[in-house]
């Protein structure tokens, strides 16, 4: 009966009725009460959690014809199968299930189609020399979609659980993973509200499903530094709001700046916040900031820190540990702090930075040569004929050498 | 050509090949190739505007049985068919279709999953005395989808042309509507992303589609007071963001605080902003505010201007015109104006506050008995025994007799 209903969102394998059938939608509607309400029909009875060892693995019969490597394009082509795992509010979470890649199969109604009960994580398996696969800090991504979905008011789950069922994906498909160095599966974990009303209010169901798709290096031939136009116009974030969250809902907002710094030939937007101008994230990265100290001569690499405003990224999280680590006892200071756009500016007439860089899942690292400001070019430290700092070229080193798993480290886990 | 292609989103009626089928796969990216790119194919030939001539209609052969009316809830149930509309950035706006009400099916890539790629209206079509349907400033909703879609890089298109083809929508559905006074039709018109490629840009293609609900009158034993709680802990909008727009991003992240509201024995949240907390809108309405001048006694009609933080409403605006066109002869002043919660507290202790009510599609007017503010309650002008004030009566009656066309007005659109 719970599969009847958990296979209603599938074009390709529904037995669920079409709506536009009386006899059946009334069947339907019976069978999948708890589509129709928020309202728990068991309240009393325990909700399930994600229980991997009900897994139902649907494999496919027309397997795809891989991509040559270099044909690989960022979230264009995908794998043979889905992870999928559907939550009711009266049940809670329902078997898990790896079938093929497929559409879904969602009454216009759903919410998540009109008020963006969406939230997502963006995560990397990578092979290593011996061809096994490894995942990049999941924990990092269970806990952030957990936060994020807790506060668009969608189900929390069990991160390790559904880790264990990531990796099951990964392993079956793992041969869309290219073995050369720099390509690697980036994974959509993504979690969607499906209640079917236009009442807004907390999903009565929901969605937890995870794609994935095959792809290569950032910069295929080496670094390339971005430039960036500092926006002042727009605001992506703001105290009390809901920037420090991966949900769909602050992604939209965000193209229409993108498209403008792009007609003026930046490559991303940088987000200022507030009179103070305060530096605080770009597009898709988290930034840093290497400078020197006026007085003392002091190396320091500077992040905003998480007031609510800012990603908790990943790699942000990743490149700060480093430096912490190895950095400080050669000198450096590491700070999460506010730092605005006229001290980077002032910095850089004075020449005391050292360099700039993004970080986030999809380029790692990624070196900024100059900021547009206020209709000047903020020069960040490269030379015309260099793309990448010493300080970004080390970190991305350290990053992939984990993520790859040349060296032992607890930040990447073997999928099993 | 562009038949298969635009029958791909819909299941029940698809001829498009599942992706898991390489062979089909192939043939369907040949022919939908505009799906998968943003950059149009044709850039140098015009795109194509929303054509009401080229509707086709399939009409269900099983229809609906219609509902008691009593027995309606709003945005559970929807009429027989829907109409929809999808564009791309190499063609424009494809032929719109008025078909059964169906699902949607949706490579799980599509962006409006991923990064909220929605907006939309809530309108209302009303059933007059002559049988005749009635919408109310549908050219306000046009204009305000256009606005929102604009401001997360979805395409533009001719409101007028959109509102004849909902009209035939409503035609058609009709039955749905019950005569009797208070009910109506619902209409949930959404715009969409549909590019399935997870990469943040603007999307190559839309969906814009309506879907109709009947609804029965918000109070249907006459006026119910709510209770508001001002929420000081998280913040809706902010000035350079996207509180002024209809988008779906706007509404999960005010669900939590709803919830909280509610947990405490409120209807809905009162949204203030900044440490001067200014009030701003209630979850789903805007606000408005009737005070009497502490020196003059002069009575005022007071409402958050449209700062950028405040969405636009249609009722609003309808309520604002009527209070300047008939109150202030009466001797009423009216103002968009910044209101602070302490003004109306300090208001309410001086019992200078005559009323206040929410303003919206859903109730039309929704009058406000007290708000939970810093522990306490601030009484909003209502006896205990009284529902309603008579301005908020007033402005419910003035406003339904144009939408159920019992006065003719401009702001009634008949459908032909």
């Amino acid at each position: 009966m719970l599969q009847s209903c958990s296979k209603s969102l599938f074009s390709s394998l529904s037995t669920f009725p079409q709506r536009s059938t009386p006899a059946l939608t009334s069947l339907g509607a019976q069978r999948c009460r708890r589509w129709y309400s928020i309202h728990a029909d068991h309240a009393t009875e325990r909700l399930l959690e994600i229980d991997p060892t009900r897994l139902s693995i649907t494999k496919t019969t027309t397997p795809k014809e891989l991509l040559a490597p270099k044909d690989l394009i960022f979230g264009h082509t995908f794998t043979d199968h889905m992870l999928s795992l559907e939550w009711t509010a009266s049940d809670g979470w329902l078997a898990p299930r790896i079938t093929p890649y497929q559409n879904l199969s969602l009454d216009p109604a759903t919410c998540v189609f009109h008020y963006a009960f969406t939230a997502f994580e963006g995560m990397k398996a990578y092979k290593d020399s011996k061809g096994q696969c490894r995942i990049f800090r999941p924990d990092r991504n269970m806990r952030r979609l957990n936060k994020s979905a807790a506060r668009i008011a969608l189900p929390a789950f069990d991160g390790n659980a559904f880790i264990d069922l990531i990796g099951k994906l990964v392993k079956l498909d793992n041969h869309f993973i290219p073995s050369e160095r720099g390509y690697s599966l980036y994974l959509r974990p993504t979690i969607i509200g499906t209640q079917r009303t236009l009442g807004v209010g907390p999903p009565g169901s929901a969605l937890l499903y995870v794609i994935a798709s095959p792809v290569g290096p950032y910069y295929p031939t080496g670094f390339k530094a971005v430039s960036l136009e500092a926006t002042d116009y727009a605001v992506r974030a703001w105290p009390g709001g809901v920037g420090d969250m991966k949900l769909g809902a602050n992604y939209a907002p965000c193209i229409v700046p993108q498209m403008q710094a792009a007609s003026r030939g930046f490559h991303q937007n940088l987000w200022l916040f507030g009179e103070e101008e305060y530096i605080t994230e770009v597009g898709t990265m988290n930034l840093f900031v290497a400078v020197k100290d006026p007085q003392t001569g002091e190396k320091e690499l500077i992040t905003a820190p998480l007031d609510g405003t800012i990603l908790e990224g990943v790699t942000r999280d990743s490149v700060l540990e480093l430096a912490r680590e190895r950095l400080v006892p050669k000198g450096w200071k590491v700070s999460e702090r506010k730092y605005t756009m006229a001290e980077l500016a002032k910095a850089a007439e004075e020449d005391r930075v050292l360099e700039v860089f993004g970080s986030g899942t999809a380029a790692v690292i990624s070196p900024v040569r100059k900021i547009s400001w206020k209709g000047n070019l903020v020069q960040c430290g490269l030379p015309d004929d260099v793309e990448v700092g010493p300080i970004a070229q080390q970190m991305k080193d350290w990053i992939e050498e984990i993520q790859y798993g040349d060296i032992d480290h607890p930040w990447s886990v073997v999928v099993s």
